[in-house]
């Protein structure tokens, strides 16, 4: 998958002070898959903000002697991300923490806005300076304006969500406030808990909650602005609007299998895509299979509907990481080999299923294929937990140029099917993704395979015009 | 799993001078999972030994600067080693490497002896001093010591054979050969394939041989030595006895799924496991779940044979490592619970089968039961694809103590299952891990369950006796 | 010395484009000396800046992939940073670099202002949000501010310089300009000079211009802002009032022996300051000996004043830096021992005259004479090349606390002399430091030692205070 | 100076148990200087031994946590070493530790014997095998042999020292008793002193033994063998044969200006150099300088007799480490500008005395004159502190070809004096070194100077026809 969701966020609010920030890292790891590129933590003691991160995964950024670093406290946020803007971006890492008239006040965003640009331009007419280059200094100065003119950061909140436009799911901890809010269309999920102290938890998915040892509560409402503070938690509903639609993405391959998302687990939506699948593209085969880690639960959907047995096709070697060191390309290795190798007793002289959550450019699938076949695959038959990629997504992930998408460079299914070659490739149909999470409170957006977006996307579009403006 | 197999090696001898550095590091990468403590590799450049080794995992060890100083050559050993004897163990990680007389030597070794104490001993008695504390140290003396008397290292290697008793799957290289060599009995396994240049390849497990891009030819017989170098590869089966009994817990626990040995698909023999389980201990229930990783083979065995369906019953964190901060005793957090989380819509209100290929003290069982609980589950029966460990192994894992194995300390399975808090608790019987690998040329080592070896034990055990007198 | 400048600064602009980095790393290892905490390079690359900054001493945080990383150019600014804000404040580390309507904007400044804090306070009240607690983001703020009103960043800075009050010698850098400027009263150095290649370069000392390989031309002058472009170099004097006064604390001891600042030359103005105290405080004695390594070149000047011949009284050792693990309380052992030790041949059976440059607590001075008395030492004369610390300084040093003062403790210098142990305790007069550097063109502020400052202390003191309010 | 000493060692006996691995660490910390490219420390803790050692400076190798991973104990031994075996000679880190039938036994040795090839061939005949290329293992084996045929280590140490010839000041470490012994020449030094609690301590260099709070008691002779235990200290004199010959370059560069060797300061024996070159080289001129840190002791002599003033001509980068990215060639700056700097003020215009210790190759005297004539120097007349190299050491240092030392490549020290650019040079006389310490109870080793070696060069010269034998 060469697709990435661009954060995760946690917030947790104690009765009592107490080893904090441990929960919050805690919280992190269960979200890593969320973001791998910066992470941190800010935590709120007696109003004191104490805050460390750093580029690298929850395990580099933090060690022991980091974790005590921060202090004891009742309150933390915390932020995992994914970026595409280099090395030199620490100003961009999350959370961030401002210094304002009113106080401190630390945020931790997943999404992505559409009017980041209009924003900063507006503030920097009058004066404003950023240090960053991130749509969420944007956020942070839109909601301290609003401060100036409000009585409570919660109202400021309110109100700004009336100037922010896209994709966002936030916490914000004052100096004796954690605030939690979601956009009113809802495109990244966002949970709330009770920990086993008689606090509050807030994560992006609930498998956080279980990881800092809180029980789900429920998902706050797109729209919603929550507000836990020392007399208790209380629900601000004025922008929410009707239902919103959330990122059908979150459930086919962001989200963790174990996480209940909008009361669907995510784990029997991708379950469901593999048995609609199996109703729409059925095969003769011998084997079903899926590509490790996230095709396998939809791999098993397609089993059961099926009725072909489902098997392990292959091992994924597990200690392969960011500093594996790839062959170089006169050999002839392939980086794909060492990290999934064929399970060859169960591939031999059959006819496999593959399925897998998506294909975006194609060249991974295509190295995969050509594993089985090495490995005795009689026939070789793709099945997409998804329908093809054909748009950008302007809300939160990188999927983010048609140049690349497979599904853009060739006019059919078959001339995909052939160009990786395979011996037949089905798609989960567009209106099928509206399947998927049926107990699901929420509607979807499902803009990456349709083009039709709840939002509109940004009139200044390009991470690279964006750069270059305001660089020069 | 509280249990580790002690050791992985690899070695390539290649026509031409190359990047051999590279492609053992692929090698070792794929038997990672054999040892994760230390590792090494020593490259041969025209007679001249290059090394780096060092304490931590390949990826850890390796980074590209450091396999760029291995100097290009066309042989290379390699070796992955877990042990129990701290951090001040440099001189211990392997390959170790030796000067002598006639010339330099190179020894990477998987097994443990069972005579290392009387070796050592005569070997001092006549001046001999020792840097290190291993047993391949004594094996490099014995062979040496035959070397002077004979004119080949592989004669030497064949000599020293009959004075060392034990575990051994060993790969030496000398200025001009590579010699790979089994003990007779065979506990440990080792292969050999071609590579795509026309070399050779020699591994622990056929998955190293995949990622080096060799292909697998045949595995090493018990007591066979095999030696490569410019003329071919001669094989010497001096010492080659009768049948050999390889380790079952190689098929159960140890290898990787994709591996083949002595002709057997480990996958196909922990399917298999699962099965038998199935028919001796059947149970009413609605899903059959595995641990993961080492779990879910034998749990597809188990569900194919008892038409009970397979499920995932948990997500595992695969971002959490040897750096992860344990949340500490006072927290009601759990480290189990960040490692594995259940996935609840599969759980919740159902009849559990949890099957796993081992319990060893059974603590981290009831954990892992009581999440199960927690998510739902109305019953829970735990199905082992493994006999109880009730003996001591001396030949290479560290099964070494009989006062913490759970077996022993309960004198009925009831009472274990009891003691971990399951509705019912069934394990593999002992005939029947004769039929795990039945294609296999080999018969097995039970050890560990039966208390049947087939070399005695050493007169001296325990490892504190023998570290108390060479200190003192 | 307990006592610490707070920064250095350096910058450059060459008229092609090259491997700048370097020349500015060059430029701050010249500079270490002012600043060990944390350090920076911004590099302007065709208009696009790119950063790399960190906690640590130039060897720490830049190496060759870090300094590779950063992109050619043909402009560049530099800082080292002392300060005492802890480990959290990587948003202080300068260069700052921030992102305005009218670009790019990157500042790094050596100096404290003293109405940072009602600057904030009248920028935040306009919805203005800071990252950091440090004066310099007020500065930033206050320049864009003026720049949104005035054609270009110089004008910017002249107009601001107005509004910002206290010590700052800064570099600026813009997408095509490099300024330069320092306030009206001078407190820090600031110099220029003319690389190899026809460039400029300014710098905080010159020793820092000629690591650089640059020739120095001149001081800035107290209030001068100096721009340098595409077009050449200009001078603005609009803040030029009359006669600087600069510290003068940074001719006896921050600044390097071989800079020349104002015209006069450190080591000079340390040798001068010896002759000062040999004719003021003669003494009957065998050998004068400096403290290393700051009290050597005063040493020189009293022997060749007094006529009693100058030695070597302690080897330093080179290797103890950050890491060095201080043996505890509990041992005989004392850091100071392992740091300097007695040459004995030297001190035994002599009359010692020691030259220091400065008492700040005493205990360190107190062990040092220790040392002395136990290589055999018959008398021990003291004599320090500066006056008594009085007052705090509020222009960029570390001199803030008037209770661990020794001056502020005792009545007498007799009583000082008492509690360190020694026969007899010469300071250098304060009329006497306005002869240290007679060539200098600039008056002196003597702020620590009189208490007579050329602007007024800030209204709100303490650190303390500051965080407080800004916390809460 | 490109010339390296190869080693420094200590050791400590104490009554009592305690955290002496700390002491040993600040006792290496002093030796520092002789030798930087690895180190180790292994403490006896009632009979177990505990080691660590690693590539690196003491502060690079020892960090809190590794220093407390040595547990405490009565005895430890140290090392730091320089070499030239490149990154994987790990084998090579001294102390050795070794494990044979007696015991074990640790070894740390400055010095380098000249028939360590015999002594390896010999031992190989016989079956050993070595694990690394040093002539210490050699050592090791030779002194263990012995242990089995005599009843104590220092008995074996005694016979030891018969069959091995070379320079050797060693401790050796067993499980009860600390033993340090010296080759009958002496040529590297080795010294006792008394702890505060009573116990031992032994160091190459008396300046350890002030570092590890030991008072000085006195050298021990050359052939001596001191043993220490349990009842106190004996000596063993049977390998004393008459006067030593100790390494001048101990006195001219090597050791630390505030030790002590065989009763004379090494400070005041540098600054004698400084006198006698002032006889015999006399010159009219302003100011006499030292190139810093080794050339200031011998500058204060020649300054002293001849009577013109002393000064300081340069300040030399504290902060330049081995972390030091060099300019390129590319580039107009040299390494060398940036580590020293002059100072001009005390050079313009002036005739001017430069004092160094010795000129290796000429290379970088050539480079720092320059930096003289750019200050403005009106003359520069280096004076060197040692007479010429024309020779090899076999003895423990790396003056080892004479292709490239300068005084072999020309003929006259006016040719010399011209290719590196000054007005007159001179070195001191082959007969004056004799008078530089004139209390040492020693006569000197002056072969690097003379060709005239107290013990015959070894038959296998040079490094690289050894390691090809080993290798091949």
């Amino acid at each position: 998958m060469g697709i990435h969701e661009e954060c995760g966020v946690i917030g947790i609010y104690e009765p009592r002070t107490g080893d904090i920030a441990h929960d919050a890292y805690l919280g992190l790891y269960a979200l890593q898959h969320r973001g791998q590129e910066s992470c941190g933590i800010v935590v709120c003691d007696d109003g004191v903000f104490c805050e460390a991160k750093d580029m690298g995964l929850v395990s580099e950024v933090f060690d022991e002697s980091r974790l005590r670093s921060l202090s004891t406290g009742n309150m933390a946020i915390g932020h995992v991300r994914y970026s595409t803007t280099g090395t030199n971006s620490y100003a961009n890492i999350q959370p961030l923490t401002v210094r304002h008239t009113k106080g401190n006040l630390a945020i931790a965003h997943n999404g992505n806005l559409v009017n980041s640009y209009e924003l900063r331009h507006d503030f920097e007419l009058s004066g404003a300076i950023f240090r960053g280059t991130s749509d969420t200094e944007a956020m942070a100065y839109t909601i301290v304006s609003e401060r100036l003119r409000v009585g409570s950061t919660s109202a400021a909140v309110i109100n700004a969500m009336k100037r922010i436009k896209g994709a966002y799911s936030c916490v914000v901890m004052t100096a004796t406030k954690l605030i939690a809010f979601r956009d009113e269309i809802g495109f990244r999920p966002l949970c709330i808990g009770r920990t086993a102290s008689g606090g509050y938890a807030v994560a992006s998915e609930s498998c956080a909650l279980d990881a800092m040892g809180a029980r789900f509560v429920r998902d706050i409402a797109p729209g919603e602005v929550v507000e836990i503070g020392e007399d208790g938690i209380s629900t601000f509903t004025d922008n929410c609007k009707n239902r919103g639609r959330i990122c059908v993405f979150e459930y086919i391959y962001f989200a963790r299998p174990d996480s209940v998302i909008e009361g669907a687990s995510v784990h029997e939506a991708r379950q469901k895509a593999g048995e609609l699948l199996a109703k729409k593209h059925p095969v003769d085969a011998d084997i079903v299979i899926g590509v490790p880690d996230s095709g396998i639960d939809a791999a098993l959907g397609y089993a059961k509907e099926s009725g072909i047995p489902f098997g392990l096709g292959f091992v994924k070697n597990k200690y392969i990481g960011r500093s594996f060191i790839e062959p170089d390309g006169a050999s002839r290795r392939d980086a794909v080999n060492i990290k999934l190798n064929a399970i060859k007793s169960n591939i031999e002289g059959k006819r496999v299923v593959m399925v897998d959550d998506s294909i975006v450019r194609g060249t991974t699938s295509e190295k995969i294929v050509r594993l089985l076949r090495r490995a005795g695959a009689r026939e070789v038959h793709i099945r997409i937990s998804s329908p093809p990629f054909r748009f950008p997504c302007y809300f939160g992930t990188d999927i983010d140029s048609q140049e690349n998408l497979i599904a853009c460079k060739y006019k059919s299914v078959k001339e995909i099917a052939k160009s990786i070659g395979v011996d037949s490739l089905g798609y989960l149909e567009l209106s099928d993704v509206h399947h998927l999470a049926e107990t699901s409170s929420c509607g979807f957006c499902d803009g990456c395979f349709s083009g039709n977006y709840p939002v509109n996307p940004p009139r200044f579009t390009g991470k690279d015009r964006f750069e270059e403006r305001i660089h020069k």
